[in-house]
C-alpha cells in the first residue's frame, strides 16, 4: 500500500518548496501550483484546443531555433519538436488542466505547456517523466522565451485560427440570406421606417441587404487578423529581448510562419508590442459590431414574424420546437431568441476585454487570460449562431406573397409611389380618404378611374418598385 | 492705457507665480490654472447650479463650525455665510467657469468656490477683491476642509437635490400612464409574448403595468438617495481628519444638515468613505435600471403603435410633427424615439461611472469630476426625458376599441381562454381550422353552435378576460 | 440487433412529429428538440445545480396547490412531490441536458423539468418513462403554470440560494481584513492621494477602510435579494393568471415558501411582473458594484506590493506561485490578478444582463435565460474569487514596519502633520530644504532642533497619526 | 403694438396646424415643432459645426444634381447654392437650433438645414422669409431627397471632418513621445511587469513604445474613416431610391465628392446602407480603442511619477497647478488625470452607440442621432485631451538620471541580465543575500570580485540593455 503509493507520485520542486505530482501526470509542480490557485470557474485550459495547439507550435519553432543557433541539442530539439507535434495532432490536452482564468499573464498556462511538452519529450527520449536533468521545463523548452513573449504569441495563433470557423459561418448564413434574396426577389411587402409603414419594397431587397451587412462584416472580420499576425516572439520579458541571443527572433518568427502557415511577422517595437494587446480590443470591437448586425437581423426576424394575425407577418419563420405547454399551436421564433443572446453575451465580452485592457501597466498586460477566454467564447457563440440561424432559421422561412401584395395595395404609404403619376395634391386626397374610411389606396385610385388596374399594376410591379433593374 | 490694464488687473500668487486676474472677476489664480489646464467640453461648472449651491452650503456649514470651534473670527464666518447663502440664492453662477471635466480630484472646483466666495465676502467686509490678508480662500473659507471631503459632500449634496426633479418627473410619467390604464379599463386587445399572439388582455392592464414598474423605480431611487446622506465632512485629506480640529465634524455636519435640510450623517469610517465611490457606482445603477425600464415602455409604444396598416397598430400616439417630407402623413413615434435615446446615454454614463469608480487608487478616487457630471447628465436627461413622454406622448394616445376587439375574435389565441369550456380537443381542431383557412376563431365557434352569441360575450368580456375582479 | 435498437428506444411526439429517445432518458421530445436547436456553449443545465433544484420545487408546490384545488388526484401529486424531492437532493441532474443560452424565454428549460419530473414520478407510480397517459409533463407537472410563471419564479429562487456562498465568502474576505487590521493597527506608513504621498495613517486603517467597505456591499447585495422574493407563480402566460384556478397563486406561494424557507410573496401586478427582470437588472448592478470595489482593493494590493525594490513595497504579498521562468526569484501578485479578471467578467456580464432586460417586448422578457446564466456565472466566479483573495493572499501578508515608518520619516508629506505645531512658514522652508537636499522632514527638524526626538515621536505616534482614539 | 406683434411674426403652416414664426427667423415651422418636442440637454444643433456645415454640402450637391437633370430651376439652384457657400463659411449656424437629442431619425435637423436654407435663398432670390411659393424647403431645398439618406450622408461627411482635428492631435501627442524617446535614449531604469520589478530598460524606450501604439492608432483610425466615405445619397426613403430619378444618386455624389474633397463612394446596396450604422460602431470602437490607449500612457505617468518619495519616482511631471490647499508643495498628475476622465467618456460613449445600433429596426436605425452626438462628443474630447497631454505634460517631464541608476543598480532585477555572465547558481545566490540583507545586486557582485566596475558598466550599459543597437 505504501509502495503503491510511493509508485503513484513524483515529488517537484519550486521556489516554494516541494509538491507530490500523480506519476501518470505530464504536468508538473508549477501546473499544479496553478491548479490549486485558480479555482474559479470549473473549466480547464482544455476546452480551448485552439490555444494548445498554438502553444505547442510556439514551443516547436522556439526549439527549432534554439537547435538552428546551437543553443539546443539536436536530441532535445528532436523530442520538443514530436511531443509538439502529437499535442498539435490532439494529443495530451486533457494535461491543461488550469483554470483558463488565472493571474500571472499566462505564466501558468506557458509552465501548464512547457511542463507536459518536457515530460512527452523525455518519454519519447526514453527517460521517466519528472527527469528533468535530461530534458527541462524551463532550461529547454522555454529556452529563450519568457512568458510575456511565449503566451501572446501563443494567443494571437489560437485567435487567428478560431476566427477561420466564424468566418466560414458567417459565409454559411450570408449564403442562406443569399438564396433567400433570390428566392423573393420578386415578392413586394411595405418596406417600415421607424416600425411606421413607408413605401414598397421586395422580400428579396430586405433578405439581400441582410447578406450585404454580413458580407461586410466578413471583411472587417479578416481584416482584422492581420493585427494577430504580428507577434512579439524574441521579446522575452519586458521587450528588449534581454537573454535571447541574437537572431533568435527573426528565427522563431520564420520556423513558426511555416509550422503555422499563417504570415506571422515580428512586431518592430517589441517593447510596444509586449505590453500592448490593442490588437485583441479592435479584433473584440470587430466582433461586438459582428453581434450588433446579427442581432438587429435576428429582431427584424422576430418583428417580420410577429403575428399570427395580431402582428406584422410579413415571414413565417420554420417551427422548430413546440412554443407554449399552455397555449395551443403557438411557434415562438427561438432561434432568433438564442443568437440574440448570443450577442449579448459578445457585448459583454467586449466589455471584460475592455477593462482588462485598460488595466495593463507599464511592460506588460497582466490580465491576457481573460481577455483571451473573453474572446474565445465570443468567437465560439458566434460560430455556433451563425450557424443555427442558417439552417434551423433563415433556411426555412416562407412567406405568403398574395398577403404581403394586399397589405402594400391597402397601406397609405403606396401614395408615395403614386405621387409622380397623380400628382400630390390627388394623392393627398386619397391618403385622407384611405386613412378615413379604412379602405385601400388602390381601391380607391381604381374606383375614381384614376389610374385602370393596368396601370396600376404596371406601378406596383416589383421590377418599378423595388427599382429592380438598377 | 497702461493705467486703464493695471486698473483692469489684479495679480495673484501661486506655488508657480504670478498671474493677472480681471480685476471684476471673483475667482482667482487658481481657478484660471485649472481654466487653462482643463478646455476639454467647452462648458462650463455654471451648467450644473445643484453643484454650485452644494459648494456654499458646505463652505457656509464649515465657516459655521470653525466659527463655534473657535477658529474664525466673527466677522469672517458672517461674511462667509452671507456670500454663501447669496450663491446659494443664485448669484456669480457664472463665476464658476471650469470644465466639469478635469484633473485634480476637484482640486480645482473646490478652488474655485473658495475664491468666489472669500472675494464675495471680501466685498461684504468693505474690502476689495484679491485683499486676501483679510479673508483667504485657503485659509478661511476652506479652514478645517480638504477637497477630499469638502468636494465629495458637496457633491452628495448636488447629487440629493438633483434627483428629485427627476422623482418628480417619474411621478408625472406614472400618473400619466394610471390615467391612461384608467381609461383603457375595460378595452380588450391581445397580449403578446416574444412577439407572438399569446391570450387576451385590456389595454388598461399594459398601462397599470407601466405605473407599476415606474413606481417601483421610483422607490428603488429613493432609497438610493440614503447613501449620499452619508457624508466624509471633517476626514479632511485621507480620512484621518489630520488639521481638522476636534468637534469639527460633527458641527460641521449639524450645521449642514440644518442649512440643507437633508438627513446627512457623518460615514463611520472616514478612511473608507473618502476613497470609496460606491454610492454613485450603485445610484447610477440604479438610474441604468430607471433608464432600461423606460427604455422598453417607449420600445413597447413604438411597436404597439407600428402601421397604420401593416403593423400592430394597438395604439394611436399623438401627432407632433411631420413625420417625412417625403411620404405624406406620415407621422413617427418620435417622442419615445428620443425617449430610448436618453436611455442609452445614461447606460453609457453608467459605464463612465463604472470605470471611473474601478480607477480609484489607495486613499482617493481621482475621477469623481467625470462621476459627477455623467450623473448629473443622466438625471438632467432623465427628468426631461420623463416629463416629455408624458406630456407630448402617453397624454394624447387613443385606442380604437372595435379594431382591437376584432383582432382578439380573430386571433388564433383566443382558443385557450376557451379551452376550459370547450375542452381541448374541441379548441385544437377549431384553431387548426382557423389558422388554415384564415378565419376567426369567434366565428367558427358561433358557425359551428358550440358557443351562443352570449355566453362568448360573457367569455370575451373584459372582466373574464383580464381577470379584472381579483 | 434491430430489436435491441427498438428496445433502446422510445418514441414521443410533439407538433412538429416523432423523435426517438433513448429508454434511459427521463427527458422526453421536448428536451431533444431543444438540444437540437441549441447547441451554443457545450455546457449543460445541469452545471447550474441552484437551478435544478429550484425548478423541483416551484413543480413539487404547484403539485401541492393543484392537488389541495382538487386539480391533482393524490396519487399524482404525490409521485410528482416524491420526485421532485429527489431531484432536490441531487439525483437526476445529469438529465437537464439543454444548453443554457436558450431561445423560448426558458421554455425548453421548463419542458426539461416537466419531462424529468414526470417519467421519475411515472417510476415511482410503478409505470414505465413515457407512459403519459398515467402523468403527463404538460398536463400534471406543468399543470396551472405557464413556462412565463414557473421559470422566472425558479430563477428568482435559485439566484437566492446561489448568492448565499457570496455573501458568506464576502464574510470571510471581510474577516480576513479585519485580522489583518487589528494586527497592523499601529503600523503608520505614508497614506497616498492620486498616487502622491499625502499624509500618515496606520495600515490597520487601510485595512480596516477594505472591510468596511465590503462590509456595505454584503449589505447591499443581501437588501437587494428582497427583489427576488417577490414571485410572478400564478401569472401563467402573461400574467392574467388565465386558465389558472381561483386561489391558485397563494396556495403555490404558500407552499413554495415552506419548500424553500424564503420569505416568498405573490407579485400585486403579475402583469407587471411576468415582463419585467428589473430584480435581475438591480441585483446585477449590486454584482458590478461588489466586483469594482473588490477589483479597487486588488488594485491597491497590486500597487502596494509593488517592487520589491523600484516600488511602494508597503506590503509583503504571500508567494504562492514562481513568478518567472525568467527572472530568478520574481514574484507576482498572482492571486489579485487573477481577481482583477473575474471583477472584469462581472462587469461583462452585467452588460449582458442589460442589453436583455433591454431588449424586453410587451408582455415577455424573452431573454431571461441569458440573465440567469450571466447571473449565475457572476455570483459564482465572485465567490470563489472572496475565497481565494482572503486565504491565498489576505491571510498571508506581512510589512515590514521599520520601512514603513522610515518612509514617513522620510516624505515631505510629514510636513502636513507637523504643520500646526510648527506654524505654516517654518514648515513650507523644511519641506523646500527636503525637496531639493532629498533629505528626510524628521531629519531636518530634529537638526534644526525644532522639536525633540520625544515631540517628534509623540506627533509621529500612530495613535495620533492614524486618530486611533477616536 | 397689434402691428408691431403682426410685423414681428409670420405664421407658417404643417399637417397640425398654424405656427407663429418670429420674422426674423430662417427656420420655420418644423424647426419650432421640433424645438417645442425636444428638450432634453439644453444644447443646440449649433454646437456642431461639422454637422452643419456637412448638411449644407449635402443641400448644395442635391440642388446642383437637380439642376443637372433638369429638376431645378437655374434660379432657384444658384440660391441654394449661394445659400449653402454661406453656412460652410460660418453664417446663421446659431439658426441651427434643436437639440442634438432627438426622435425623427434626423428629420427635424434635415428640415432645420432645409428651412434655413429656404429663407436664405429666398432672401437671395429678393424674396422674402417665408414667400416659400418661390422657393420651398421640401419640394427644392430637399427635392429628390429623404431625411433618410440625407441626413446619413451629412453625418458621414461631419464625422469625416470632426476626425481630422484628432488625427493631429494624436500626432502632437505621438510627436511629443518621440521627443522624450530621443531626449532619455540613453537613461537607464527598472522595467516592470505585473508592477514588480523585472529588468532593466531605458526611459526611451518607455516613451518610444507610447509613441509608436499611437501612430498605430492614428493608422486605424485614419483607416476606419474609409468606411464613411460609402454614403447613402440617392436610396431616399427606404434605400429603393423612390422618387428620385434616374441618374441623380450619381450626380449628386459626384458634386458632393467635388464640394467636399472626399473620396465619397454611393454606396452598392442602397437598402443595406440605409439601415446599417455598422461604419459608426465601426469608428466608435476603433475610438474607444484610442481612449484605452491613452488612458494605459495616463495610468503609466501616473504611476511612474508617483511619489515623490514613497512611490516610483521614474518620472518628474510639469507642475501645472497646485494640488493642495492642505498639503503645502503636493503637485498632482492632474493632466493624466483629466485625460483618463476623457477614455473613460469615450468608453461610455461607446456603449451607448453600442446599444443605439442594435436598436435599429427594418429599413432605419431611428437612433442616429444620438449615434452622432455620442461620436462627436468623444471626437472633440479625444482631440482636446490629446494637446492637453502633449503640452501640458509630456513636454515638460524630466527625470533623474542618477536615481534611476541608482535604483536598477539596487534591484534584484538586475540578476537576470548578469545570469548569462555569471551562471545560474551564482546569480541565484546573489539574489538571495541582496533580498535578505537590503543590499544591492551591483553592490554585491563588486565586492564579491565578480565582476570588475568596467565589466559591470559595460552590462549596464544602456546600449546592451535597451538592445539599443537593434
Amino acid at each position: 500500500m505504501i509502495q503503491s503509493q510511493l509508485a503513484a507520485t513524483r515529488v517537484e520542486h519550486d521556489l516554494i518548496g516541494d509538491l507530490d505530482i500523480p506519476a501518470e501526470a505530464y504536468w508538473g509542480v508549477h501546473t499544479l501550483r496553478a491548479k490549486h490557485n485558480f479555482d474559479i470557474t470549473g473549466t480547464q485550459l482544455s476546452g480551448n484546443p485552439y490555444l494548445i495547439r498554438a502553444l505547442a507550435r510556439v514551443k516547436q519553432a522556439a526549439a527549432r531555433a534554439n537547435y538552428e543557433l546551437g543553443l539546443l541539442s539536436a536530441e532535445r530539439a528532436a523530442a520538443i519538436d514530436a511531443a509538439c507535434e502529437r499535442i498539435v495532432a490532439g494529443e495530451l490536452h486533457e494535461q491543461f488542466i488550469i483554470d483558463p482564468i488565472q493571474g500571472g499573464a499566462g505564466t501558468s498556462t506557458n509552465m501548464n505547456a512547457n511542463e507536459v511538452i518536457a515530460n512527452l519529450a523525455l518519454e519519447i527520449m526514453g527517460h521517466a517523466k519528472g527527469e528533468y536533468q535530461y530534458l527541462h521545463p524551463n532550461d529547454h523548452v522555454n529556452l529563450s522565451q519568457s512568458t510575456n513573449d511565449a503566451y501572446p504569441t501563443a494567443v494571437n495563433i489560437a485567435t487567428h485560427f478560431a476566427t477561420q470557423p466564424l468566418l466560414e459561418a458567417m459565409e454559411v448564413l450570408q449564403d442562406s440570406c443569399l438564396a433567400k434574396a433570390e428566392e423573393f426577389r420578386t415578392v413586394v411587402k411595405m418596406g417600415r421606417t421607424q416600425l411606421q409603414d413607408a413605401v414598397p419594397m421586395t422580400v428579396g431587397q430586405e433578405f439581400g441587404g441582410w447578406a450585404v451587412t454580413l458580407g461586410e462584416d466578413r471583411a472587417r472580420l479578416a481584416e482584422s487578423l492581420s493585427l494577430v499576425t504580428e507577434i512579439n516572439l524574441g521579446a522575452t520579458a519586458i521587450g528588449t529581448g534581454l537573454n535571447a541571443p541574437a537572431g533568435y527572433a527573426a528565427s522563431a518568427c520564420r520556423h513558426l510562419r511555416e509550422l503555422t502557415g499563417l504570415p506571422l511577422t515580428t512586431s518592430p517595437d517589441l517593447i510596444e508590442a509586449t505590453s500592448d494587446v490593442g490588437a485583441f480590443v479592435h479584433l473584440s470591437g470587430v466582433l461586438k459590431r459582428v453581434a450588433l448586425k446579427i442581432s438587429k437581423i435576428c429582431n427584424d426576424l422576430r418583428l417580420l414574424s410577429s403575428g399570427p394575425r395580431a402582428g406584422l407577418n410579413d415571414l413565417h419563420l420554420p417551427a422548430v420546437q413546440s412554443g407554449s405547454s399552455i397555449m395551443p399551436g403557438k411557434v415562438n421564433p427561438v432561434i432568433p431568441e438564442v443568437v440574440n443572446q448570443i450577442a449579448y453575451q459578445v457585448v459583454g465580452h467586449d466589455l471584460t476585454v475592455t477593462m482588462a485592457a485598460e488595466g495593463g501597466q507599464l511592460q506588460l498586460n497582466a490580465f491576457e487570460p481573460v481577455i483571451a477566454h473573453s474572446i474565445g467564447l465570443s468567437l465560439k457563440h458566434l460560430t455556433n449562431g451563425c450557424l443555427t440561424l442558417a439552417t434551423r432559421c433563415i433556411d426555412g422561412i416562407t412567406v405568403d406573397e398574395d398577403a404581403l401584395r394586399r397589405a402594400v395595395e391597402n397601406s397609405i404609404g403606396l401614395v408615395t409611389a403614386l405621387n409622380p403619376r397623380l400628382g400630390y395634391s390627388a394623392s393627398t386626397a386619397i391618403a385622407m380618404e384611405a386613412l378615413h374610411t379604412g379602405r385601400g389606396v388602390a381601391e380607391l385610385v381604381l374606383e375614381r378611374g384614376l389610374l385602370s388596374a393596368e396601370e396600376l399594376n404596371e406601378l406596383l410591379s416589383p421590377e418599378r418598385l423595388a427599382n429592380l433593374s438598377d
